[in-house]
């Protein structure tokens, strides 16, 4: 199996991953912050240890700061239905993924005042645009990091001062980005940034989280037992505490930290060097081949590690499935959850090819899906 | 160690659990539910097994009904929140965790209106005081299946026979029960259960569910992705996808399956029988030390593996501190996030030192418990 498809979950996950994973539930698998028993507490140093990777990754202080989710959606749904209320307005980019669109457009039916910011066909986004998008009333900023569809790396850093400028806070989907290009969340101006754990953190399923900026307040949006203030029977104020109530994912954490030492380990910018490598030899080669749509920005410095395309009018999720019966190429067609995304780049109707490479793939492996393709056009 | 924290989580997990959780990660590990090749077919095909085990266990026959959530926590927050809205009655008792309590009272902030039903000092409650809170405008009812803190075993099947008659939905916590006792969920009058994958069902941390009656009509608390309906900005109406938004804990779900193996494989009567023998030995042994206030029904019939209790006026969290350091016996002690059930059992300064054992324990660790007991009391 060629494994095509690092924008929905990275794979394989590192050994040491895996390891940390077994060796927490064999080992110290008890309710972190809980009890006060030795397990337990080793449960719970599990858990500040993965915080202090991420905040050694993410150049932050504070490791509560970070709170701990099960997925990117939820710190979404966290850091939106959190902040902001009916009435509300809020900006967000055509190049946004279902995730941080379906909470808004549900909001939305509660009074939210929603505006779209266009993006260009190529997926970038001016951010003169955001600023003319503002109202008096503008309470949050959300744009992706880096479209899940073409890769496409948004001005998170223009963006971020626009927002500053206005005193609206601002939320990053950090979905395709966390892990793989460098974050220094000490310097941006960024006030939130949702993360899945099991992309480019290497960590497994069922983990994220969400960076708060000491500065913004945010409601909670699930209440319950936190191991903390016991007595009471309201949600604890204090960090991660308020946002993290039930037990955690501690065996899928202490592997998120694993995938994490991996990255700082083997050094993230040597990793991202190797992915844009197999990025130009894919993008160099398509260029080259008539009859194959390929979208985005087509500059691997301007784009995550997607090569999305058509193949003239073919069906996409038709061609992905071409590519894994007679090739054992793992994609995926169709609209990726980002049909927003798909209208502004021009497949709405026809979704896209994407393959999405990582880490772990090799130059031979990205010939045989040049090669592939080209087969395959000529169906 | 000897564990005596399964109440919290159980513990050790069955070799066949952390084999499925590593087997996933290892060999199918990608995102079930987006794209269409093997690997995320396969990830899709264990989600609808661990369902198809937890309809076997709970009779069902329909695996949609159930929908994957992080912990029984973000389960009781999406069976509260997606039913009742402001104006609304509610009806719990008094012997409920925070992860029913808080939700509520955050929510009466906004204005619905709660009546706390009191059991009695073991823990017990006359379903009659159920039937006389109810007003017209009641439109949730909810119970704990048994307590966190005394086992108490609630009468489910009287109560939600009392909200069947009123047409009130009956939404059951059953967070110390799911795995442990005998539930039919064909027969029960019960229209939405709760319940984590990490107790009873022997199952890794950051799992959880929700079981959802085909009547009940219930709103999602997070919207997102979900592979389907990707067209849509909209949130997808159909089941499971309505609630389960975002990649799932899919290696967790994956270990969810085989502990529920391990349950139907071993016998759940069975296992309940053994967990029975190690309660009516702590029980009777108990009965005979003076000095130690011992909580609950102490009838092992009527309540699940927890043993509570107080050493005159020690406190409990001393007391939980000495057994871990002392006798290498891991329990909880302090409120169990809990403080409304401590309130009603009389320990709420005090707190209590909760004895929980589970299917792996044995009856020399309860002797040793028993022992170190009797020794702690002469301090």
């Amino acid at each position: 199996m060629i494994y095509m498809d690092n924008a929905a979950t990275s794979w394989p996950k590192p050994p040491g991953v895996i390891r940390a994973v077994t060796n927490c539930m064999e080992k110290y698998g008890a309710n972190p912050g809980r009890s006060g028993h030795k397990m337990a507490i080793e449960a719970g140093q599990i858990l500040l240890y993965t915080r202090e990777m991420l905040c050694e990754l993410f150049h932050l202080k504070d490791p509560f700061q970070i709170v701990f989710t099960s997925n990117a959606t939820d710190s979404l749904n966290l850091a939106i239905q959190g902040s902001v209320s009916p009435g509300d307005h809020v900006i967000f980019t055509s190049m946004e993924h279902n995730a941080v669109v379906r909470p808004l457009k549900e909001m939305e039916k509660q009074g939210l005042k929603l505006t779209i910011t266009a993006c260009a066909p190529d997926g970038t986004i001016d951010p003169d645009d955001i600023s003319k998008a503002i109202q008096p009333d503008t309470r949050l900023i959300v744009t992706t990091h880096a479209s899940n569809v073409t890769g496409t790396i948004l001005p998170i850093d223009s963006i971020g001062k626009i927002a500053r400028s206005h005193g609206i806070p601002y939320l990053v989907d950090a979905a395709q980005t966390a892990g793989v290009l460098p974050i220094d969340l000490s310097k941006l101006p960024v006030d939130m940034m949702a993360f899945p754990g099991h992309k480019g953190l290497l960590g497994p399923q069922g983990t994220g989280g969400l960076y708060i900026h000491p500065d913004i307040q945010l409601r909670s949006i699930r209440q319950g037992g936190t191991g903390s203030q016991s007595e009471s029977l309201y949600q604890p104020e204090m960090l991660p505490d308020k946002f993290e109530s039930g037990t955690l994912n501690t065996p899928g954490i202490a592997g998120l930290g694993a995938g994490i030492k991996k990255i700082l380990g083997e050094g993230q910018l040597r990793m991202l060097s190797h992915e844009r490598r197999l990025g130009k030899l894919f993008l160099e080669a398509l260029s080259h081949i008539k009859g194959i749509e390929v979208y985005g920005p087509r500059d691997i410095f301007r784009q995550t590690g997607i090569v999305s395309v058509n193949l003239g009018k073919k069906d996409s999720s038709e061609i992905a499935n071409l590519l894994d019966e007679r090739y054992n190429i793992a994609v995926r067609g169709g609209l990726h959850c980002a049909p927003l995304a798909h209208k502004t780049i021009g497949s709405f109707h026809q979704g896209a090819v994407r393959f999405s490479y990582g880490a772990f793939n090799q130059l031979d492996e990205v010939k045989s899906c040049i090669k592939a393709l080209e087969e395959l056009k000529r169906l």
